[in-house]
């Protein structure tokens, strides 16, 4: 055969393709995953319509995760810092205009308080004046990344700048943080802006940590968040004192709610000042790409992560993707930087075939320089695969 | 579609593979490896015509890859062991009575002396009773794998079980070892055995070292058979002196020859005195499974080895197999234990894809324990692979 025909062939192998890595903790982003595998994909099947979800986590990165997804802008705001000073926070206004993604880390972050660490004082103020900001540009529907969170102020932050007010024994309006939360006498939410109204809050959370108590907020995350025992025990006391008052005078128990304990009781504080949602990170990404709809005449979806194992089934990334994609009828190809103790589990989700990128026996801290590379070489190996099973089928001669 | 209807499809998608790879060193025999794969094509694909080729190394168990192979028996003989002592040799009779295949390893091998090393000594004299004992039987093709063997001497006794006959200064017949190879002062070639008139001999021989110098047969593998450097010395000195007195005597010049040093001269000896051709051993495995008949109307080769890397692309079994493989236009799959610098090469010699077994990062003195699972499971995926990538050609839908 000529090699036009054969260009045909190869082209009609694989037409159109899915990305949607999770990172490779601790080596590679999912957006650097995803680049990975759209270069290889592209000089084997020139042809091939590509499209690139890198997966959020809502932590930090997740606004261009969601960004290079989608397209849209990412639209800087000042807004107030972990500790009060004024910074550049963003958020990303997806295609349309009607739907916003904002990730915390990036106005109440960890590596904005780095040597000046303290759960006591810091504040998630600046998280509900980027809401407020995305709530000006008329958005109605809301993804709010947890994750890397400095605080542990239960959301009052957050809620303040949204305009609901915490009053102290004597009466006295304040914005309560970590320290702070055992002084909040009542709550008044009648501020609350009214540009909420019939918006939609969906938070990005992949951990099912209660509010307080032995797993909770404090006692989990305090400590890499600068906190002693002494501060923990005060932490934790003060998320429990907010969660009494909140079903005091919300009416809402979130004393017990899965993730309710996300970044600093984020979680339970969105659920209860603004009624938001929370859901895994890999469902709020695959909701707001359209994912089913993407499936739809796509040849085979590629997803990955650092490890697979049996831990990872529960709800991550390559679980979530093959789910869908079984029930669309579509292949799936994990590929990944270690398959451990029970990812054979795997398979009966809906992912077909899986592949770890180590060309050779190292160990983890050889291999993490060469993340990119050796995923390069085993998409490359993959595809090739691809391509002679292809041909075959096709009787077409393989040379 | 139904399960029945699904079933046909999957036989389909593989219906013919020839499984030829070489031993992954230090974990796996060839024979283990093609074991395992079996097992899974089995598995996944229980039509699939599959034909295991272990390919062998001309060193121990290379009969039984090629009794594995192409069937056939083993013929127990008892002959003279490295060191005088009668043990129990064999040699493999390849189906057809017309062909055998012998190991010197089984007579002449350095496990037999272990503890008792000596190369000033030892003899390969029961490979020449192995081959007159294939003789008897009427092969008229032999191929001797040389390999693992703890003489240096010129595959002088060999000759001698055959009937050529070495004489000393004093006109005495004698047999040399590598200690008294100095001593011959003639040799007669009138007394070999007239069974070998006709009969094609093949060395396997995957060495280029010459038989004697820096490079040769002594200094390089003279240290691992028990020489230290003043008996080394002495080995080169009589291999040089063999090597002139096959000149004058035989008139054949097998100083240089590429591979004349392998196996403590054996490779020079069987040359000069039995007119045998070295031939790389995959060379041999090749032509004698009849290798471009059984990749007519294949679907894929599976081929392997411990390492692929520049160093491993020089005629060694994956690339010997990628060859042929790619003049019929069968796709070849290459699992391999490392894929080291320069493997790439590998694609252009005809190799489709390569897939390395290592799971996850880890060591290989961790790894080693896992070569079995680790190649099955890999396998698997790679075989789910060409699976899905085979049905999406056909435009079945995958669930």
């Amino acid at each position: 055969m000529t090699f036009g025909e054969r260009h045909f062939e190869r082209g009609s192998a694989m037409k159109k393709v899915i990305l949607i890595p999770d990172s490779f903790k601790g080596t590679l982003s999912s957006q650097e995953v995803c680049a990975v595998m759209e270069a290889t994909i592209g000089a084997r099947f020139p042809q091939a319509e590509v499209l690139s979800i890198p997966v959020a986590d809502g932590g930090e990165g997740s606004v261009d995760a969601f960004l290079t997804a989608l397209g849209g802008q990412k639209v800087f705001v000042p807004v107030c810092g972990p500790l009060g000073e004024e910074i550049q926070g963003f958020y990303g206004l997806l295609p349309g205009g009607g739907r916003a993604v904002i990730e915390m880390a990036c106005c109440a972050g960890l590596p904005l308080v780095e040597g000046r660490k303290d759960p006591r004082r810091t504040t998630t103020y600046g998280v509900g004046q980027l809401i407020l900001a995305a709530l000006d540009q008329g958005v109605t529907e809301i993804y709010l990344g947890l994750g890397g969170s400095a605080t542990n102020d239960g959301g009052c932050g957050g809620a303040a700048a949204l305009g609901i007010t915490f009053f102290d024994e004597k009466g006295e309006a304040f914005v309560p943080t970590g320290g702070t939360l055992g002084r909040i006498a009542r709550i008044d939410t009648g501020g609350l802006t009214p540009l909420l109204q019939g918006v939609s809050l969906t938070v990005m959370c992949d951990i099912t940590n209660p509010l307080y108590g032995e797993t909770g907020a404090a006692f989990v995350f305090g400590p890499q968040k600068g906190a002693d025992d002494a501060c923990l025990r005060e932490l934790d006391e003060g998320l429990r004192h907010l969660a009494a008052v909140i079903r005091r005078d919300l009416g809402v128990d979130v004393s017990t709610l899965p993730g309710g304990g996300a970044a600093g009781g984020m979680g339970a504080g969105m659920a209860a000042f603004l009624g938001a949602a929370l859901t895994p990170g890999i469902q709020v990404v695959l909701e707001a790409v359209g994912f089913d709809g993407a499936l739809q005449g796509a040849d085979v979806v590629f997803t990955g992560e650092g490890r697979i194992d049996s831990q990872s089934l529960g709800g991550k990334a390559v679980i979530g993707v093959s789910r869908r994609a079984k029930k669309a009828g579509v292949p799936v190809i994990a590929v990944v930087g270690c398959m451990g103790q029970g990812f054979e589990g795997a398979y009966q989700e809906g992912v077909s075939a899986i592949f770890s990128i180590n060309p050779r026996p190292e160990d983890f801290e050889e291999v993490r320089h060469h993340a990119g590379e050796n995923l390069a070489l085993t998409m490359e190996n993959i595809l090739r695969l691809w391509e002679i099973s292809a041909f075959r089928q096709k009787n077409i001669r393989f040379d």
